[in-house]
């Protein structure tokens, strides 16, 4: 029975009411919960539809997106050339009882194009493609330990997972961390686990939420390569996030650095699951020996979606076209945040940029900063990145920043700033 | 360069020494590699459609497919119904930036039809919903050990894939094993990590590979639930391979067992990748407190096709009518195995046939059986759970036993039988 203060209240608060009763985590779990004090109460929690840069809540507002659903789309939502693809492949079908050719297509094109692969392997998560590289790495070098950065996220199942909830103190047993962009960290790491190395996990630019994200060092780079040889052991690069965004042959392609494996997905088939592993020929054995699938990594609509999404994202002007409009938001925030005598930090590459503010502890002017920015139709992040898409276009940031310069001024004016 | 060979080959052949070179395992992995000695040299590796319950390979021969996706498909490939919710949806949005009312919907209609259903999960593979079960039991509990039956399939991670390639000792030391309609197995199981339980998980008949399928004893059943109980432990039932397709409401129902958490995948959503956990109140707030999420997990198609494929299968004639189909297919199969002579035993419920022969240690008339099949139109796996499905007809059917009786009539007479 609806009560009348529910009747009066707007589709998403209903729908929220009606999703704590059916979903756990108060109606909602993982990175989509935006319930509770960590987001700005502005956020809907409920999308209707979406356009190109432009997606409407349920209850019909729009606005200029920047989680782009937290990376997967890159080309604008329902590009037609993508989704006129993936309708042509459903019309013949999708999970079937075998792959189609375009499975095989996929894997040559991703072979043609990147320096890191000689092989490929599909699948739906990208815990699926970082998990998969890890045990690819213990099944070509025979050992167990896995590398990787404190707090740096690549999953969430029970070995990468942040949280320690439902984990065993044995599934992280073979986790040794070290510092990002820390050479020695990363060595004294390696010899910590002397003989039972098998790889080092690694994100190309360091993207942890609720901190300043981090550009790569190149000589960290390439000190990630050189200890991976050293120890025989295999160099992952878990480019799940970063996928297509910094460059298509591979993210560590600028340092000459090429990764023995790299884990891709979300942007690969601009929102159609899908996530790959593609590795050098000295990992294919054990890429063959390794017994991991699923009911659905077969099909052939996400693998047709990707062959677009990869013709579509150069045609539409590719990594420099992201740059592009990345940098008219760096530099229209950061001439804003001057101009209202805010100090805004902005992190990590233009095309991926996070904002976060000086003197911003509990991250009070971030949420009022982003709430702000929502109710003036912009969808901005308060502490993940954030993505540009080849859609957002000049007219977009234009609105964009008119809408920033006013939440800038109602920050300015709260007295928090 | 195509040499004269390559030419003339079959575009299946063609597409797989293709693949031998961009996919490891020699051009394919996990349950849909179909190459080396075992599966039949007739089973085509490649797919181009589907419809109904036919399906053509990548050469254009059409079969009646008892593969059925390995189980996502149930109602037929590319169901009308299916699709026009599927696009629907589609046209509105797939993965935005958050979910959409969708998945509201379809957690609602899964607790209203299921009694262990309180909360509902969604996620995309089978071994997500499985391991989400497992972390679930644990926070629960505070337990970490889990139960499970030898050699019983509950997915492809480190902590249950079947190979040990790539899997460190550890990923498994919270594993515990027992035999499947065992009691007394499973209650000294349970005694051998007193106080460290979490959960019991088990598949509601076995259907391990390459072994005859087990019903499930009702006393096993129910001594699950008391023994979970009695330890404060949870009963996760993996209902992976069987969703929908033993019952709706939970295939255990019937022995008046109900599970603290269900996994569902496969056919949910007949093709489109979803999983779901379903769980009991009180799990509710451990599914809450464990971090899991993925990128693609709340992207409304997949909800949108559930939602239509549990009208359809209800419209279509549900369980009674797999069950009916089932019957035909193995009726048929035993005369004709009779009247050849031929030692043929058929485990599992009707709808969820395996198949084996007397005296087959290597498998050598299932795939002579099973290879005669194919080259007369028919897909029978000769030893992995095969699917009926909806769209299966007593027009198939007939086509079905004629092609059996040739293939029976061809093992009779090749000195294997």
């Amino acid at each position: 029975m609806t009560s009348i203060s529910t009747r009066t209240q707007s589709i998403d608060a209903q729908l929220r009411e009606r999703a704590a009763r059916v979903i756990p985590g108060e109606g909602m779990y993982g990175h989509m919960r935006f319930v509770g004090s960590d987001t700005p109460a502005e956020f809907p929690q409920f999308f209707e539809r979406g356009s190109g840069a432009h997606i409407w809540d349920a209850d019909g507002n729009e606005y200029v997106d920047f989680f782009c659903a937290f990376g997967p789309m890159i080309l604008g939502y329902r590009n037609e050339r993508v989704e006129r693809a993936a309708a042509a492949q459903a019309a013949l079908g999708d999970v079937l009882s075998g792959p189609t050719a375009r499975m095989v297509e996929l894997a040559e094109r991703l072979t043609d194009s990147m320096p890191s692969a000689d092989w490929a392997i599909f699948a739906k998560n990208g815990t699926d493609a970082t998990t998969i590289g890890m045990m690819i790495a213990r099944a070509t070098t025979g050992g167990t330990k896995i590398l990787k950065a404190r707090n740096a996220y690549h999953g969430a199942n029970p070995f990468f997972t942040p949280s320690s909830a439902g984990v065993a103190p044995e599934d992280r047993a073979n986790l040794v961390e070290f510092e990002y962009n820390d050479i020695e960290s990363m060595r004294e790491a390696a010899a910590s686990v002397e003989g039972q190395l098998a790889g080092i996990i690694v994100v190309p630019f360091l993207h942890d939420v609720q901190s300043d994200q981090e550009d790569p060092n190149a000589e960290f780079a390439r000190a990630a390569r050189r200890l991976a040889d050293e120890r025989g052991a295999l160099l992952i690069l878990d480019e799940v996030r970063t996928t297509l965004r910094i460059d298509p042959r591979g993210a560590w392609e600028r340092y000459g650095v090429t990764p023995d494996v790299t884990a891709l997905s979300k942007s690969l088939a601009n929102g159609h699951s899908l996530s790959a592993v593609v590795g050098k020929e000295h990992a294919r054995r054990a890429a063959g020996e390794i017994y991991v699938t699923g009911s659905f990594w077969y099909g052939g609509v996400s693998h047709a979606a990707a062959l677009a999404t990869l013709d579509e994202f150069e045609a539409m002007g590719g990594v420099a076209r992201l740059e592009q409009i990345g940098s008219l938001l760096r530099n229209g925030l950061a001439a804003q945040a001057q101009s209202h005598g805010i100090g805004l930090r902005q992190t990590g590459p233009v095309q991926m940029p996070m904002i976060a503010f000086d003197g911003d502890e509990g991250f009070a002017k971030a949420l009022r900063f982003s709430g702000a920015a929502a109710r003036r139709g912009v969808l901005l992040h308060p502490w993940h990145t954030n993505f540009i898409s080849l859609a957002h276009d000049e007219a977009d940031l234009a609105r964009v920043l008119e809408a920033t310069d006013g939440a800038f001024e109602e920050l300015a004016s709260s007295g928090l700033a």
